[in-house]
């Protein structure tokens, strides 16, 4: 049987997502805590979306395939559904800043990375005194100069779409940085705070953070608003673009398609994103 | 001159607001700070709720008296207006769980305590896993039985109003447990986070709590509906209301009247508040 698996972290002390041996990470803890409770010598899950050291998230996604034998074992006497007791074991023996939200059954054809069809992030700054909070320090950035966001919301409007964002992504052997962005729009929460809610299908390497250091730039008056296009056009990387801290960064949702239309879906996601493999 | 300021803080590293020497608490990391800032031997402040150990605040406020000319020495040559540059040096150096979100200049007549009009809490809680989020984790309960909110706000109905609330007050020497609450009532937040909304003219100590505990303790369905308003009209403490942890109690406004009432409202609070004060 295949599980999903939907996870919340603060990811302030972990060294991201990614398994490293003598390194905390988020898939070093889950894995090791799904071991424990699944009594199995390991565990390996598949992820919607690597993050970063110090990213944040909210609506993390992954799946991880299980004897059903294993589950009902693991789950002992207890007159709950399997994956509640699997659910609340796990939150037992995580560490406080990683939790399970939910475990469900889903199809074979259901893959955590290639089923789905966008991610949401979020990007939160602080930018006036009035707004510092510090009950959510650990997820909002701090910045002393207010943020323009008409301008940078304009500057914003050259991203939207299909692009090669070479000028934006940390450069990997063989891999695209072909992407579509289908939003990306700042607001202000009823708190004051400066939200920018980003979705696209797939982000490349230190991607989110590249635009937002961008598009703050202009929000601080410091570039005019068609840099950002500039600077996408230019197709490569420039010292004058800053990565904006993790600290601001949350993912927020992954969307997946119905049920009906995910085996569809997994040969077209294989075949865009891997061009060397067949299909 | 007579400065209002705004603060707000994490509560869980401080032993509550009131200074107390050898330990950290926000009064005494606030007023060290103001007393460095202002080149001060010390600095004394006056505050509108002195909220326990592990007790949050978006919303404290409080007043120091200060000479106009300590304030325009403090704030050098800066172009900005000097309490801009005061709240600037005073966030430079505070801890990052304590902040200063305005400093305003009020009439003398304003007082941060006898002043205030009413004291805003909420207090939340995840009630399943799939509300615990690790980015909030500081200022929100996590429990494992879901929660009745019908049930906790028919039982809230109760203790609305004016009543001796001795029933759910650490008891005081000469100081009084009557109190009006104008609103006490629980809604989910978009997050699913279940939030209590507490609204009176002032609380004696542990009071939110308290009603917290006895409140979700109807809510996970040990005691009947009615319960709240016995427990109050019993007018004497009971172990069986359990006082609720701090972590999810934050203290997030308090209202005062417009400056013309001023002189007015100081005169009615600390006639009220106090009975061995004439008038």
């Amino acid at each position: 049987m295949r599980i999903r698996i939907d996870l919340a972290y603060d990811g302030g002390d972990f060294h991201g997502w990614a398994r490293q041996p003598g390194l905390r990470t988020v898939q070093g803890e889950f894995e090791a805590a799904l071991a424990t409770v699944l009594r199995l010598p390991e565990a390996r899950v598949v992820v919607a979306g690597r993050t970063d050291t110090g990213v944040h998230a909210r609506g993390q996604v992954a799946h991880l395939d299980l004897d059903r034998a294993a589950l009902d074992a693991s789950a002992g006497r207890s007159p709950e559904p399997p994956l509640v007791t699997l659910v609340r074991r796990l939150n037992g023996i995580l560490p406080a800043d990683l939790r399970v939200r939910r475990a469900s059954e889903v199809p074979a054809e259901f893959d955590a990375r290639f089923s789905a069809l966008w991610r949401r992030y979020a990007y939160r700054v602080a930018d006036r005194p009035e707004y510092a909070d510090p009950l959510v320090r650990q997820h909002v950035l701090i910045r002393s100069r207010p943020l323009d966001l008409a301008a940078m919301n304009a500057a914003a409007t050259d991203l939207l779409g299909l692009h090669d964002f070479a000028s934006f992504c940390k450069p990997r052997e063989g891999a695209t940085t072909i992407r579509t962005i289908t939003r990306l729009h700042w607001e202000r929460e009823p708190s004051g705070i400066a939200v920018a809610h980003v979705v696209a299908d797939a982000f490349c390497h230190s991607m989110v953070r590249a635009l937002m250091g961008c598009l703050m730039t202009i929000g601080e008056g410091r570039q005019d608003v068609s840099w950002a296009g500039e600077r996408l056009d230019a197709a490569t990387r420039s010292p004058a673009v800053p990565v904006a801290p993790a600290v601001g960064l949350t993912l927020e949702e992954v969307g997946y398609p119905p049920t009906a239309e995910l085996a569809a879906r997994l040969l077209v996601t294989r075949a865009k994103r891997d061009p060397g493999e067949v299909r």
